[in-house]
């Protein structure tokens, strides 16, 4: 049994008084500094913003952000009339970032909890969005022995982006199986990409792993193939967004390029997600909404623009890895292995 | 017939007077500045740094810098005698930068004729030095019209690094098949990866392309496989530094990840480089050095870390790419498609 106490250290989302605190992952590992939301709407922004980023913090943000929003609320008898006064604060939510289905799910989790409610309709969403967080957390550290355990002893393993405590409740999803895979032996080497053009691994990954005393190595994004090759990694570990009904993963933009180039050189490549990153609704990748960000995130760093001006860039900010190219699908309701339509609606189908 | 003169209006190495100025690529787009090299050491230096890259012009410079090594050099009677001393300046100029091969050619050259050179051995350094810059402009003139060639009209294509007149002695390598390209009508969309850690498509490729009026698109490195798959380019056209005698290609980190993607994803995969990047005299990528340079490229960057202190990086510089993986290679002396040793040696076994 993992001592997973010792990977409680990071907590981005805090809720606090009447306010609710989310690390401004903007700025780390340069500052650690919390970002106070006194409203929903400072929580919209700051998940439009990236102060908190990962699809399921963002989800948990947003349940919080609700709460915040009934907190504002005049008198309402139940939760139907809540719901309906609720309303602009539900959309507006779900319309500050339109990849991750985690955002989705919490506000529709939210919502049916709130339908459902008396009187105590206030008490109910805030109950709900701590329940939110809580299961988060029990299904990332499910899923960290669960996936460390299809890992073969003394590998290495390369992830991307960053999908660790700063990205959920705590302990993490792709990170949360690496944490585990380090505690178990299992895992010797880690490689994190430093994941273009927000960085989060290099300024977010590393760090936490730091905070650990996991050591891993940093490398360029385009690396990745070169690092296979030289029998670096067994594995390619990452996280999703959204998880379709036939295995499609949208993740990180870059995860599909290292699906091809695992596949290619017979590295194996496991997505880690809680059950509610799979959208069922949606059956296959077409259906993937991808978020097109800012062209500045790319030409520039750090405040310097790094790049002639007038010239465009395009930033997509997902991407959609085909489920043909995943050996592994791990879930806290277990593990779905060589993805398809028939496999993922026997473990997913009721949700 | 093109308009070649269109594409003339960058100089990156300026041999003035009794030095060598070369333009700091370190400080672009943001700083037009020459760096202005009165030694051998100098130019070693100056490749060893950074402030000329690309495979063709770091051979461009260091013959330059033998001929400044050379002015400085006390009375020899012949040429023979000026090599013998001089060989600690052709060793330090070798030694700056290890994986490119038009380096090690560029300096086989000089010495080659120095040997064999009388009293005037001085004079025979400079016209050769000389030779080697023109030749390289006219070979890139050439390579640039017989892969335009091999592109349909209307075609999107993707780019990595730099390899413009930047690298060159002018037009470049693949950037000069895309300008021909572009000229001809056979290319309509250009992309470019921003080339982490040093950022050469971000810096200087979009900038340079501007400055012949050609719009290219900036994209992470990552985002490769989601634009062929989106179908957004073609062809991908690269640069090399080495080209081995059965095909296999050095060229910058990340090269590899695009040829696996674009395999997978039917683009055609077009090498570009001159006669000179081709080193019959090495069988196949597994004898190529790879550079791997300072992790602290990977930590930050225009002066500011991004990076926890403390935090290790692997940072190799270039990969290999098979000669499986590669369409067609073309060089100012044709076109090989699906290299092989066999056509490798009909085309280059005489070099």
């Amino acid at each position: 049994m993992l001592d997973f106490d010792r990977y409680d250290r990071i907590r981005p989302i805090r809720r606090e008084g009447d306010t609710l605190e989310l690390l401004d992952q903007r700025r780390l590992p340069g500052e650690v500094d919390y970002v106070v939301c006194e409203t929903a709407d400072d929580v919209a922004g700051a998940i439009a913003d990236l102060v908190v980023r990962g699809a399921p913090a963002i989800g948990i943000a947003a349940a919080w952000g609700v709460v915040l929003a009934a907190r504002d609320l005049e008198d309402a008898a139940d939760g139907q009339a809540a719901s309906a006064r609720l309303d602009p604060v539900f959309r507006r939510l779900h319309a500050a970032r339109p990849t991750a289905v985690n955002l989705a799910w919490a506000l529709a989790r939210m919502r049916r909890v709130l339908e459902a409610a008396g009187e105590d309709w206030r008490y109910v969403l805030e109950r709900e969005a701590a329940a939110i967080a809580a299961e988060d957390l029990v299904a990332n550290r499910r899923m960290g022995e669960l996936g460390a355990a299809l890992i073969a002893p003394g590998s290495g393993v390369l992830t991307h982006c960053n999908t660790g405590s700063l990205a959920t409740s705590g302990f993490g999803t792709a990170l949360g199986v690496i944490r585990a895979g380090v505690a178990s032996g299992h895992i010797e080497r880690v490689f994190a990409g430093e994941t273009r053009p927000w960085l989060q691994g290099a300024r977010l990954t590393v760090w936490e792993l730091q905070q650990d005393g996991i050591p891993a190595t940093l490398i360029a994004d385009s690396a990745g193939a070169h690092l296979m090759k030289a029998g670096g990694v067994q594995w390619v570990v990452i996280g999703a967004d959204r998880i379709c009904a036939n295995g499609d993963t949208a993740n990180k933009i870059g995860s599909y390029q290292l699906a091809i180039a695992a596949r290619h050189l017979g590295v194996k490549f496991m997505v880690v997600a809680p059950s509610s990153t799979v959208d069922m609704g949606t059956p296959d990748g077409a259906g993937i909404e991808i978020e097109l960000r800012d062209s500045n995130e790319l030409l520039g760093y750090g405040g310097a623009r790094l790049v002639a001006e007038g010239v465009e860039a395009w930033n997509p900010v997902f991407d959609v890895t085909p489920a043909e190219l995943i050996d592994v699908i791990v879930t806290e309701l277990g593990v779905v292995e060589n993805p398809t339509p028939a496999k993922m609606a026997a473990m997913f189908g009721h949700l």
